[in-house]
């Protein structure tokens, strides 16, 4: 299959960049539903080295069904993102299969029983790591794809006095209704496969994990990604063939681990941090970062007016669209020419050129 | 429910023209696919008179999960399909459950061994029903929206002496790869089910009709019909019961129907009509009709682009897209707004003003 249809599903190849992953354990850790994880494990990878003065420090949370390896398309020589120059933090959204997932936690919060986790949940832990075990006091960014711009978003809601900056590359504020209903999608046609079992399965549900990955790959793209007479060489076993390989990529996942991670993303909601009065539009007035939007103009997850709305409420904000046909994998690496665009504006929020002088 | 989540799956209301059903049987219908259908039955109904010198009549054919009763919004007195001035001839598609059908065909035709259908099928046995029972022989104009626009450009090419006029409400001349990938998603949704049984089900596949029905929610209206805070005052239960009732619809509908009519669609394209080249732009560039065409600017099945590209092949044809947030169903009734446009754009199509004297 061609790697443009795998690339938004999570870090299937090597990466480039090899980091060394590393656990974070918080022991009675409390989410927000009120359940507690006895232990909630984060893992992470470093890169580069924090700096004296410590003002270096890049946070990139993970995206959907994607681990701390999904950034290499901005990160190294040549891209923006160099480890010569900054801390980057890796971090792995729970429920990833990587950091603490119902396929990792042992009873009797394992599988269907793992509890409900928010963005917030997976934040305060980043924040925890930050703090006591990376010796990071400043956040000069933090950096994120779909789940990991939303991410980015409730860094700079819960931790104003110290993120400095966000970068939100295809994602939002508070998964609005439309985003809601399309998640929905997908978790309806991987519980209709019967082996499912209400998460209690001992076969994986391939026949829904199929559902899921073509459920997806309609929406990953947008319709300018698909040339019109793109099967018209296809005899009918031939298509048939290319459009049974759609439903590849997801089969080797666990099946609540992607259920766990849309329910986070379906909770998203950044007016419903502590202290905030769950009007969106007043939260997003009073975040103190500066934010840099890249909504790809063909993103059929994170519709390009979503974010315009949400600029329009920002006091300092950058909105920058991604121009692609590639849809919401545009702000993904998917796209070559898009990529380069994310770098150079990512470029601009970190090392704004000086201001001329009168 | 909201009725604006129905609109675009059928005609779950009683039909306020209430045409009688009628039935025309075909013996022997040699398919595209090379089958031969024992006994194919078109049902269908007429409203108002083929007039003396037989020019006014117009074919309607049902889409998607309809029948003949999802015209009302362009039928009757203060619409431009108005009984009293034309012959209406509304037809159902085969496997939509009244017209030939998996759920009402005998053995050994039945169920999921009921043959593949195309929309040229659909167009031949509509052709001999007019033929041959009502004694049509000219058509004023095919009018159809989505699948039923699909045939009305099918009959265009497959009838370029007969049919002066095809109005296509959010169809197209070709399913595009990408329309292709969406319905395999639904498709795959429903089959995951494991009460699906390869189409040999003894109950009904309800969990994988819930997850079908589901994944043609997000689908079917635009990002823009969902207000941003539509959910914000649901507590948990509440949102989790407005989801549950997005995945009712089809429940009460035969899934092998539902994916017959699917394969039918995904099949569809123009080009290949005999004596064509399997070209759709040379195909496009032959059609004798005038052509309407009237996508909605945010249909997410039948996007904008395939209308324009469409346009610029064909000979005379107007093209009208449709202002609306309501996604594809703002060309199904769903919109009143578009419903006045489309009727006028009807009317202009069918009762052009006079050229103005010199």
């Amino acid at each position: 299959m061609a790697t443009w249809l795998l690339v938004a599903y999570g870090s299937l190849a090597p990466s480039a960049t090899a980091q060394e992953l590393r656990f974070f354990d918080i022991r009675d850790f409390r989410l927000e539903s009120g359940s507690t994880l006895p232990v909630a494990r984060v893992a992470y990878a470093t890169l580069g080295t924090l700096n004296a003065d410590r003002s270096n420090a890049i946070v990139l949370p993970s995206h959907y069904a994607a681990d701390h390896k999904g950034y290499d398309y901005l990160i190294g020589d040549g891209k923006t993102l160099d480890p010569k120059r900054y801390f980057l933090i890796l971090t792995n959204l729970f429920a990833n299969g990587v950091s603490s997932s119902p396929s990792n936690t042992t009873r009797p919060l394992d599988g269907p029983r793992f509890p409900a986790i928010t963005l917030r949940d997976n934040v305060r832990a980043q924040h925890e790591l930050l703090r006591t075990k990376l010796g990071v006091t400043r956040v000069k960014a933090v950096v994120g794809f779909s789940m990991g711009g939303q991410q980015a978003y409730q860094w700079a809601a819960s931790h104003p006095e110290l993120v400095e900056n966000i970068a939100v590359i295809c994602g939002n504020a508070k998964q609005y209704p439309f985003g809601v209903v399309r998640l929905q999608g997908s978790i309806a046609a991987l519980k209709a496969d019967g082996e499912f079992r209400g998460g209690n399965y001992t076969v994986a549900p391939t026949r829904g994990l199929r559902a899921f990955a073509i459920h997806y790959r309609g929406w990953a793209l947008a319709p300018g990604a698909w040339p019109r007479d793109q099967f018209d060489r296809l005899g009918p076993a031939e298509l048939s063939q290319f459009l049974d390989g759609l439903e590849e990529g997801f089969t080797s996942l666990d099946a609540n681990n992607l259920l766990s991670q849309a329910e986070t993303w379906k909770r998203h909601d950044i007016s419903h941090t502590p202290g905030q009065a769950r009007r969106i539009e007043q939260t997003l007035a009073t975040l103190k970062a500066k934010v840099l939007l890249m909504p790809c103009e063909s993103d059929q997850y994170f519709p390009l007016a979503d974010a315009e709305f949400e600029a329009k409420h920002i006091r300092a904000v950058t909105l920058a669209p991604i121009k692609s046909v590639m849809g919401h994998t545009a702000g993904g690496g998917n796209d070559p020419t898009a990529t380069q665009f994310i770098n150079t504006q990512l470029r601009t929020l970190l090392e704004p050129p000086p201001a001329p002088t009168p």
